[in-house]
């Protein structure tokens, strides 16, 4: 691994205990890599209590030799590099942070709609519909272009990132979002996601959890 | 330069032309280094027809050899890499990753509020400075600890960077953000601030532009 002389001892990856979101990417990363780790999953009950122990006050956070980092691009960079999984080439790492850092955005504006209810929130995911998701979609599709991966020739975390998005923006778990939207905006990256989960080391990640 | 053979002949940075904000830690870096790369200043006037043509409708954007890159990090990690402003050391390069999207993070939370006018801001305002804003500069002021930098015992992208969101948050022209909010809130960041400004490098960019 560049710049880092020895392999770390022990890697602890916490994150809330479900499938997807921001720790997603990191996890089937460590996964394909065969890299053991600790995968902490937090119920609610217990995040109250760790919350104000995390720096800004959220999750993923990584352990590695008992050195915390949070921040879930930053863990996914680190996480990238221990597991090949981020390129080595300085112009493609920066294509993959890119995209890394988009859909970062992109949830970022997604996040108030979140706190909301009823009316308000229906009004919310309408504007984000209308708006800023396909914003982000087309921008994404244009950076894939007509690619297979998206950085690199191969599977990085950009993939993973961006796979784990269409999944949640399809998956009919979001008010208000139609399940069809990234098809109809970006069908290219509808399709990437099918490639992404077709990767035998990905598949091998959902087969063990029965996805 | 790690990971790229050869070093780029072109370089444009493409920014609102104003002190600060999201392209600057960039321009900075560059300067400090004595990179030569065209410094491309946009007015709001021209910005309409710019805006388009980008991957995610903002700015900056880096141009490097004809090829563009978007999202302000992924450029000031491309940039901090040619700048010898950003650690070589793995775990170094997580950490000031981390630093950076946690800023990221903040500006996005603030985000809202500079669409907002009248009692609609003063009340989204008054919201950030009772807990998102404190959250993040008390974060950042725990990973600073005691050190003179943030991350690799010397200037790097990420102390250009929170010292960029000091600036800001301390000048005043941020209705309902009181201009002492960091120095009250994280002394640390505010004295980072001060030793950023009298690194040689950053002075001899500020004293260009007559700041």
């Amino acid at each position: 691994m560049t710049g880092q002389s020895a392999p770390p001892r022990s890697i602890k990856l916490t994150y809330f205990d479900f499938h997807g979101g921001r720790g997603e990417a990191a996890r089937i990363a460590l996964s394909v890599a065969g890299i053991p780790f600790e995968d902490d999953r937090v119920v609610f009950a217990t995040w109250a209590a760790l919350k104000p122990t995390t720096p800004f006050g959220g999750l993923p956070m990584l352990e590695v030799d008992g050195r915390r980092l949070s921040q879930s691009n930053a863990i996914n960079r680190y996480v990238g590099r221990l597991a090949g999984l981020y390129p080595e080439d300085a112009w493609e790492a920066a294509r993959c942070d890119e995209i890394m850092d988009a859909v970062e955005s992109l949830y970022g504006d997604m996040t108030p709609s979140f706190g909301m209810k009823g009316d308000a929130q229906k009004a919310e995911r309408e504007r984000l519909v209308a708006g800023p998701i396909p914003l982000y979609l087309r921008g994404l599709a244009g950076l894939l272009g007509d690619r297979e991966w998206f950085v690199d020739g191969r599977l990085t975390m950009a993939d993973l990132k961006v796979a784990e998005t269409v999944r949640h923006l399809s998956s009919g778990r979001l008010d208000h979002i139609p399940t069809d939207l990234v098809e109809n905006v970006a069908p290219t990256l509808a399709a990437l996601r099918k490639r992404v989960v077709e990767h035998p080391g990905v598949r091998a990640y959902y087969t063990r959890f029965g996805l």
